[in-house]
């Protein structure tokens, strides 16, 4: 069916922008942001009127080596009061915890002790019983829960379906589509969210959506998504997030109705903060190497290597994945 | 009513693309590529399956000084002749032909003494009788020709109709949908595909889409006119074009899935050629400054003087175009 023609216009006063910055831009820079710009980032996400802010991932210690990474890959309460104090605001926090990779009952403390106000549970299909146990751990403690199932385009319906089914009778409150691979269509992305819109019509669920530009369509994705009744959207500063990176914050506040959003403070960080970053040498973005991946629905990770080589041999790499086995 | 699931992987054979790489990139680049360049983008675009080649603008050597631009702002017959020869190959060329600026009467000679086949009339909404006289003129000499009705972002609806009636009685194959501004979302897309189609069957007439990128949706609103029926598509190789750019041509023949268009061509013609353009300082495509005119719905020679003056303040300029009276 066609989109209503006022859906352009309305305030949709269900929306929730989540700023993701910290945690899929921690993949370019190696969670290494400086203080100045994690307050930065809070104050402009206040000012803008972003609903959450990510600060990073809740990684389990005694599997990543506290000094191979930047602080925000372990996000701990403390570390966020830092920069947030008791967070006396309308901006909630968030944090990402990966399925297999989170010491939660450990590291996941009762909401009433911590700043947090929404654990988010990653996992890939094969995880979906560790991501039910790590929802109920999270929502017994008192927290929102969201749950987004990633690399989902190279996974049959039927598998995506039966975990729709799983999650759906869990606590969980909002269930992210994740194009992990950047590789989708918007007339895919339509069927997608068609599929899990029905699951969460039918269990009382939110649904959300993260979006990868290595086909130049994150933004794209995440407003066909938006239009097809997705409430929850994710987004970074100019985009900034693993390999072709994300839906840049700049765009979607700029095509959000509701005055409550202000994209001039968007353009505001993107100009003192993540344009001097992108000329200091962190690089992400959309680029061929990524498009290269996109097409062929595969994990960036040889786009990412590429990037990291400083290759310019696009056509080459494109040659290269066309021949392999 | 939800696009058809066999679209995606659908060969489509009614498809048609158009690469504009010397026509809007010329915007960028005064027109000045080299023979060199040229040549290699004709090898590009015949190893690539692409199906028209555009040359540049035919413009009135009357109005332009000769010596202030490159060749291609006037596309000769002789200067084409001297890359093409005689065309043996599956590939049509274009010129584009300005209602205003063009010495129709003069410059456009007979088809047969010509190697262009489709004749590109551009208009504004207000010279339409000017582009109904180029258009019948060309089709009298022999040409294939379309027409771009460019700027309808700030049109009336009433406006376009009228206009697409009257064009409609014309002798032109194929009317242009044209985002000049940038600044359509998909939604609003697929309403103006309806609205073009429409009078494209009541009149037979081909629908063709020339989008750009200012609100990186250059792509999604190409694939989604695609999508609703919209058979001819422009593109450039890596989007460049005035401004924010154009479609990119590794994206659309990435996209399509007729075996005739093979996407590594348009990467190597990226790596070898338009990558070092950039490299060498011819700036183009998206930014925040373009994505601001595309928000306000502005044409873009601010944005370009803006580029052009290598300012960073996007949020000053973006405050700027707020405020302005």
């Amino acid at each position: 069916m066609k989109k209503e023609i006022s859906k352009l216009l309305d305030v949709r006063k269900s929306i929730r922008v989540l700023d993701a910055t910290m945690r899929d831009g921690g993949l370019v820079n190696n969670f290494e942001f400086s203080d100045e710009f994690v307050k930065a980032l809070y104050k402009a996400n206040l000012a803008a009127g972003v609903d959450y802010m990510e600060f990073g991932y809740r990684a389990d210690k005694a599997l990543f080596n506290e000094s191979d990474f930047g602080k925000w890959k372990f996000a701990s309460d403390d570390d966020i009061r830092k920069v947030v104090g008791d967070n006396d605001t309308p901006l909630k926090i968030a944090v990402m915890a990966d399925v297999g990779r989170t010491n939660y009952e450990q590291d996941i403390r009762p909401k009433s002790e911590s700043p947090v106000d929404l654990i988010r549970v990653a996992t890939y299909l094969h995880q979906i019983p560790g991501a039910v146990t790590m929802i109920e751990d999270a929502k017994d403690k008192g927290y929102e829960v969201s749950v987004n199932i990633m690399a989902i385009s190279t996974a049959q319906r039927e598998d995506i379906e039966a975990a729709l089914d799983i999650i759906g009778r869990s606590p969980v409150d909002v269930i992210y589509i994740v194009d992990s691979y950047g590789s989708v269509y918007p007339e895919q992305m339509a069927r997608i969210c068609d599929c899990y819109l029905e699951f969460g019509a039918k269990y009382g669920k939110e649904i959300g959506i993260h979006a990868h530009d290595n086909m130049r369509l994150a933004f794209a994705n995440t407003i066909e998504a938006i239009g097809d009744g997705v409430n929850f959207a994710d987004a970074t500063y100019s985009g900034m997030g693993r390999g072709a990176g994300n839906c840049q914050m700049e765009l979607l506040l700029g095509f959000l109705k509701n005055p409550k959003y202000k994209e001039y403070y968007a353009f505001e960080m993107a100009q003192k903060y993540m344009q001097p970053m992108k000329e200091a040498g962190v690089t992400w973005g959309y680029d061929l190497q990524y498009l290269a991946t996109g097409i062929l629905n595969q994990h960036p990770r040889t786009a990412i290597a590429f990037t990291g080589e400083k290759r310019k041999d696009y056509a080459d790499f494109y040659k290269e994945m066309l021949l392999l086995d």
